[in-house]
């Protein structure tokens, strides 16, 4: 009778789990209802993520306040007593029968009598462990694959400076910050228990990943200035991963300092050891997971079987994550990097069919998992039990990110405006001052740990700080651009149309073929095609050794590591010595001679096609101009077509945008299209 | 210093987690890249389940002995004792901290020492649950979802016969002579523990769902039959949801009898009930969420934006199960009607893009989950600890399956070609006698409760069974069609092209487009479209009644259920009487309006166009034809036209073959080319 008594209760368990993810499927689908009425009312102030967080508040007050404390045990768990420290594993003998348990985790002597009592509440938390695990890597992976690798490859250095300068300073910044605050309420003796200046620093790093994901849909949707979104895009992305590391590099940092929390220079230097170990360990893994990939896609002809194909592509990417896990280094990170890969040469290989399938799941992955830590979040207001709220440090932490992002956004500027060619204007500072919104990233690390009374004073604080970052900056985004002179070229058409435009804009640029090819207006694209090796034109040029090294990289990129795992590129007979003739011979694919022949032919039409589109700038008739390009496929070219429709203004706002769809239609050439370095070499 | 070591600890789990999946990965990724070349090199012996279960057993093998017991700790974990019985939630005092401890489950005493020693092997096995909350959903929804659904309604009345009477009957026969084989033992003395009458139906049950997913592949690939095709794919798809029923209906059954294990007429009417309301309720539960799905796309202009559109779809479907499991139903029965009333119903309401998007998603999902759970079942059959080989058992079991199998064949063949028009053969009997295979299913149900030692030795049983049938009757599939003289068309072109064929026909085939349609050869499509009210015809008309039933449901569907949930069908104004008028108009799309004046048109069309594909019967020249009927995609059309250059041969195989294909075409226009029952109303 005690055995049915158990396996009914595992059976009310699991009836409960049911319920709870049926909650989330509930809000998920409410937030999808909202998003399309929102799209199809053209609303804008309030995002898709807002709106998810505001369903989640509403069903978290709803559990909290509206239903009755549902305990079906009313009495304490039994506990039992051990000398020796918490086990993995505990037996349970009760007469005679041996039950199993396993270690959920610590719990706080005052929740004790709490632990069944509010069981529905602590039902619908989830182990936080399932963010980091489960639903942020499709989140990122997505990021990395549909990078928008021209203006992304163009900014590579402004990005990384941010990425890696600015979230240190913004991190040290708001940490020092908060340890006056912490300081200030230990002096008016708000503080009840302990807060070390580690912890003030690790609070630092979880409010330096920016996540403006609200800000990024509403760009796409308005089409604001590429270089801006990739600075923001990049930014973004990059220093979540840079803020995930740091954040371990602090904990990392803690143990050997236990008594003190002070500063030690050893620990300090052990810490930045932690932190270009796991960075770059993660950055290998993700990179070598995308080349084997690639490699395996090359050469065998799986392409002939999409399905294989996108299941192949979709556990090697799964894969990336568990193996940097395996081997203690950060899957997230290392998932960034392996979609960059994937993208840039993976993506050569696979089938017209897989390209799409691939790019699909990874969406529909993304959408779902973001708005579910959305969701979450909201609610989490209402159902976590152990909200610390304290006025002063919540103060404290709004202006401490203001001002940490200010010191990483003006001054970098300032010091990469003075090597830059095309210079970050200030409206471009102030909008990306603007666009600090914190979302799913700073939510996943705050939640990781709420063993402490700091670290739950933290999550409080960095919820709220969410909340109101992702609905007043998120939806102040169409005003701010427009405040700040940012051109933008929405408002024309239906929203359908946008969409149907936006879709197609997604769907045919071809993430992975030479994107980094810098087809600047006019003359400069002339000068990169007649190949006096001046790609790096506009690419931040904050000291020409960068430059050089983005070359090499380039050339070493182009002519050996794109022939190698692609079927793209000079065939490497071309580019390798004499000597390794018959290897050459063996790793380079049929389709790279005839690319190669090709390249030949197309690169004289381009040179003619270009110097066309130069001739156009004056004119209207870009539409026409279109129709010739050939090359492309036919979506991609209707989708041309349809905004050649609406460039009837002859502003040259309009015409710059043409051009900007224009030089996507170029890039989907991008193969053959090739900078033609061998030249130099 | 304590709490370190238990977050040590905790991080050693989480990353032996990621190499037990990473394991996973590695087999699912070689099981990927041996299909590709199987397929590449046509190789038809194996079948990828098979391979994978192999690639499972491989590994299963050097976890086993290859590897040194990996035991960090090697006492025995620390027990505590309580009077009370087993609680889910356990408190751990340590010294005045307190930890949170989890019910896994009953450990057996003989195993305690092994609890730790064994960790790797331990860790390798799986949560049972987890296949039937996360693997099995998925492969059972794309069944529902991709069910070629002409051929399926055409055999409806035989497919329902053999998957409820059938399995009914195989449970029977198999539990019974389980019971004598398990008698035989007793007295032999090689039994060593209890095993009652109802263990021997539970196993029964768990034989008796049938899962002959290699021998579908082969046929799909080799075009055989499509009523014998639909007569194995509706019975064995059926038959997965009456077995889970029918198991947990004589789980019910026992605790009543606790004692007696004998047979009780208020208990086994007790099961009877508990069979019918679980059935009813999940077929209830997952129509219900497919007609929710169907109102909000048909309503909204969600199809505007694929990606909203695919996630709500994708939400709804997870939410039935959910939802079923919630209300204690079976949520794998509902998420198989959830499926088929999906591609019934809301599949004409979706974009273009959509249905592309759905169907390649659950494709995707299908083929990981199903070939991980038999790599697992190779792994399990070294890994899984507590197995217990009996030699007469399984002997026994063997000889029990085919007598099960025979006594649902051939007597309900031979019952329901009383009825039938278009009789089962002989040889098709032969070959669903052959076709038993028993596959995730059967391993999914023995797997979730292995505490007994009945149960352990039943697992063992069918993993055996499992691998058995896979192998030798996957394997001989091709033979033994040859052998049977059941005619298929594979054998010439290439594999690729094959593949190609294969695919185009899976992916343009319109699964939700009114395929109850019978368009039979020649005479019998014109008789239909002359509306003469014979659409039953071919259909399985066991009774008359049965036949009156279907043509009832037809009448009601067609007249209102597709004009309800989907924007096809004629107009609910015309077909609901006067009183309604307000709110039939309400109900019904502007599609309708115009879907109904198109009828009338292509209605007079297709005669024409029918009439030429009679007449053309005893020629070749189909392709001329098929190039003249217009409709249908671009890509379908293409498919057909590959088709239609290897007709050369005049053998009447070929054309019957070319004549499948046009039908499908013809099929493709289903929301026009309906059967114009309004006449009749």
């Amino acid at each position: 009778m005690e055995e049915l008594a158990s396996e009914k209760e595992a059976e009310e368990s699991h009836r409960q789990d049911s319920v709870n993810l049926l909650t989330f499927i509930f809000l998920l689908t409410l937030t999808i209802l909202t998003i399309w009425l929102f799209k199809h009312r053209r609303v804008r102030f309030l995002h898709e993520t807002g709106l998810a967080m505001i369903y989640g508040l509403l069903v978290g007050v709803i559990l909290r306040y509206g239903i009755p404390a549902t305990s079906y045990h009313n009495k304490p768990p039994p506990s039992c007593t051990l000398s020796e420290g918490p086990v993995s594993t505990l037996l349970l003998n009760v007469s005679g029968k041996f039950f199993e348990y396993a270690l959920k985790g610590e719990i706080n002597s005052r929740e004790i009598n709490n632990v069944e009592q509010n069981d529905m509440l602590r039902k619908v938390t989830f182990d936080p462990e399932v963010f980091f695990n489960i639903l942020l890597p499709p989140i990122i992976f997505h990021a990395g694959y549909s990078l928008k690798k021209r203006h992304f490859f163009r900014n590579l250095g402004s990005i990384l400076t941010y990425a890696f300068l600015g979230t240190a300073i913004s991190c040290f910044v708001i940490g020092n910050l908060m340890y006056g605050v912490v300081k200030l309420m230990q002096q008016v003796g708000q503080l009840t228990d302990k807060f070390y200046y580690t912890d003030c620093l690790f609070f630092g790093a979880i409010l330096s990943a920016t996540d403006p994901v609200t800000v990024l849909a509403i760009f796409n949707e308005l089409h604001a200035d590429g270089d801006l979104y990739a600075l923001l895009f990049g930014e973004s992305v990059m220093n979540d991963a840079v803020a995930i590391v740091l954040s371990s590099s602090i904990v990392a940092y803690q143990p050997s300092a236990a008594n003190t929390h002070m500063f030690d220079a050893a620990a300090f230097f052990k810490s930045v050891g932690v932190f270009l170990g796991i960075f770059s360990g993660s950055f290998v893994m993700g990179a070598a997971t995308g080349v084997v990939t690639a490699l395996v896609t090359k050469f065998t002809k799986l392409h002939c079987f999409p399905l294989l194909e996108t299941a192949l592509f979709f556990l090697m990417s799964w894969s990336t994550f568990l193996l940097a896990e395996a081997c203690r280094f950060t899957g997230v990170v290392a998932v960034l990097f392996c979609g960059i890969t994937q993208a840039h040469y993976t993506y050569n290989n696979l089938s017209e069919e897989s390209t799409k399938r691939t790019k699909q799941l990874f969406e529909v992955l993304h959408f779902l998992a973001e708005n579910f830590i959305f969701s979450y979040m909201g609610l989490a207001l209402f159902t976590f039990q152990n909200h610390i709220f304290s006025p002063i440090f919540i103060l404290g932490a709004f202006i401490a990110i203001f001002i940490g992002r200010a010191f990483n956004i003006y001054p970098l500027s300032f010091l990469l405006n003075l090597g830059r060619r095309h210079k970050i204007k200030g409206n471009f500072q102030h909008m990306m001052m603007f666009a600090g919104l914190r979302g799913a990233m700073a939510f996943a690390l705050a939640i990781r740990d709420t063993a402490t009374y700091a670290r739950q004073m933290m999550f409080t604080t960095t919820l709220l700080i969410v909340f109101f970052t992702v609905w007043v900056f998120g939806g102040g985004t169409t005003p701010m651009l427009s405040w700040l002179h940012i051109r933008y070229s929405a408002g024309r058409g239906t929203a359908l149309q946008d969409d149907q435009r936006r879709h197609g804009k997604w769907k045919y640029f071809r993430v992975g073929v030479d994107p980094d090819q810098d087809l600047q207006s006019g003359g400069d694209s002339f000068q990169v095609l007649q190949g006096d090796g001046s790609q790096e034109e506009g690419q931040s040029k904050t000291k020409q050794e960068s430059a050089w090294l983005f070359r090499l990289w380039y050339t070493f990129d182009h002519n050996y590591l794109k022939p190698i795992l692609t079927h793209s590129g000079p065939p490497l007979t071309s580019t390798l010595p004499a000597c390794c003739g018959p290897l050459a011979s063996c790793l380079t694919s049929p389709q790279a001679y005839e690319n190669h022949e090709q390249l030949r032919d197309h690169d004289s039409d381009l040179l003619r096609s270009d110097g066309d589109l130069t001739f156009m700038f004056g004119d209207t008739a870009i539409t026409a101009n279109g129709a010739s390009s050939g090359g492309g496929d036919a979506a991609g070219g209707s989708a041309w077509g349809t905004n050649g429709k609406r460039s009837g203004s002859t502003s040259e706002e309009a015409l710059e945008h043409e051009l900007d769809f224009r030089e996507q239609e170029l890039l989907s050439r991008g193969t053959r299209l090739v900078f033609p370095i061998e030249d130099n070499a």
